[in-house]
């Protein structure tokens, strides 16, 4: 992807996959150890979940780049101040990995998960895979690290399978449910109740099951329907199997 | 998962992913190696997909159990007789890795991709891991392997992403495409002309990428409105990316 300049150095996203260290590839591990530099976004005070599944493969002495979010707490993320802010930060944070890569140094990124699905790796990606020899390394996603935990066989077959985030409004939730087989619903967080009542609503609570932390070792799986409380964190998950048509 | 005998074997689920022997996981490769026993599906006179992903990490010796589909060419897969004949024989596998882990030896599943999605291993799953332990261990899946190959950022922040068979009708497919702002289309086969027509129909055609052998080493990449033959393999796909509102 994207032409290289003779003494530019390679750019890699690496998927790190969902949290446990043995879910990196064995081409993720190599690309991670071979790269000059480690580069990964992180809140700032906060360290890098990506970063934290990699620390114990990272050389010693090995270069590091942490792109630091900006606070942006006191803007609403639909708000035009937070969208220039955060473009600013993007674009920023490409030039300070594109200054190694003119340097000549082999840079890769860190992204939790599979880097080109919902991974914060794609604002660089989409800035500098047209002006560096790029390449992308998948990961395991967190959905697929949950479902395996969970032992939960997920679609087969012809089933469709839709990943929707517990963003949208309660009736969008409940015709989409009703309109898949398999279905995988993100972003909890306060979302938890109106994804609860449109499970509900669409006769799905059945089969869902919700997962939080399911790939750390501590993990646990409850189905929807005997969550009582309302909290969910951000990374917590829901997965409605499909696969009605068992032969 | 499942309650285990003092004396039985552990089953595993292990996801081989979509083709480059690198991009196994380190815990899969971990699991595959320590396993007594090595069994996978594969057609009777061709060798398994997963089995060759593999090859060069089976241990010399190691044990193996191939499970061969019957020969159901003659019957329609919606026929009576072929679910029959096919639940008889998914039946008959599962009772010959049983048969390895009442005698206490662990059994390694091999799934192309991602063992619980869509994969072969869920027809073993759910027969014996209510009798046995049991862990899955993800894989790289095919769309992942594709997208990440092809540098093509699929879904960000609230996007929708939708799964869909090939299999669908051209009307099922255009409302689907319409409805998602990241698709995946699998399964295309003789289903390519169908589906082309579908991407057209829905005005999705533009951003659609065709995608083959896409973690094989020789794989290729074209836009759907450049293929102008209708030939495509079982395990090609179609990858249409949202994120159209990027900051």
């Amino acid at each position: 992807m994207g032409e290289a300049g003779a003494l530019s150095g390679r750019l890699y996203g690496v998927g790190t996959g969902p949290g446990d260290p043995e879910l990196l590839t064995l081409k993720a591990l190599k690309t991670l150890q071979a790269a000059d530099v480690v580069a990964y976004f992180a809140k700032r005070g906060n360290s890098s979940n990506a970063r934290q599944i990699v620390a114990g493969y990272i050389r010693a002495g090995q270069a590091e780049e942490a792109l630091h979010y900006p606070v942006t707490t006191e803007l609403h993320r639909h708000a035009d101040g937070y969208k220039a802010q955060i473009e600013e930060f993007y674009a920023e944070a490409a030039e300070r990995v594109a200054a190694h890569l003119d340097a000549g140094r082999s840079v890769a990124v860190l992204s939790e998960g599979d880097p080109l699905f919902y991974g914060s790796y794609m604002h660089l990606h989409v800035r500098l895979a047209p002006r560096y020899e790029t390449e992308v390394i998948p990961g395991i996603t967190a959905m697929s690290g949950c479902w395996s935990a969970a032992g939960l066989p997920l679609v087969q077959g012809d089933d469709v399978l839709t990943v929707l985030p517990g963003t949208l409004e309660q009736a969008e939730l409940v015709r989409r449910l009703g309109d898949s087989e398999g279905v995988v619903i993100m972003k909890l967080g306060r979302n938890l109740p109106k994804v609860r009542a449109a499970l509900e609503q669409a006769g799905r609570l059945a089969g869902a099951v919700y997962v939080e932390r399911g790939t750390m070792g501590n993990g646990s799986f409850v189905p929807v329907a005997d969550k009582v409380d309302d909290t969910a964190p951000y990374f917590s998950l829901i997965l409605v199997p499909g696969w009605s048509a068992r032969p």
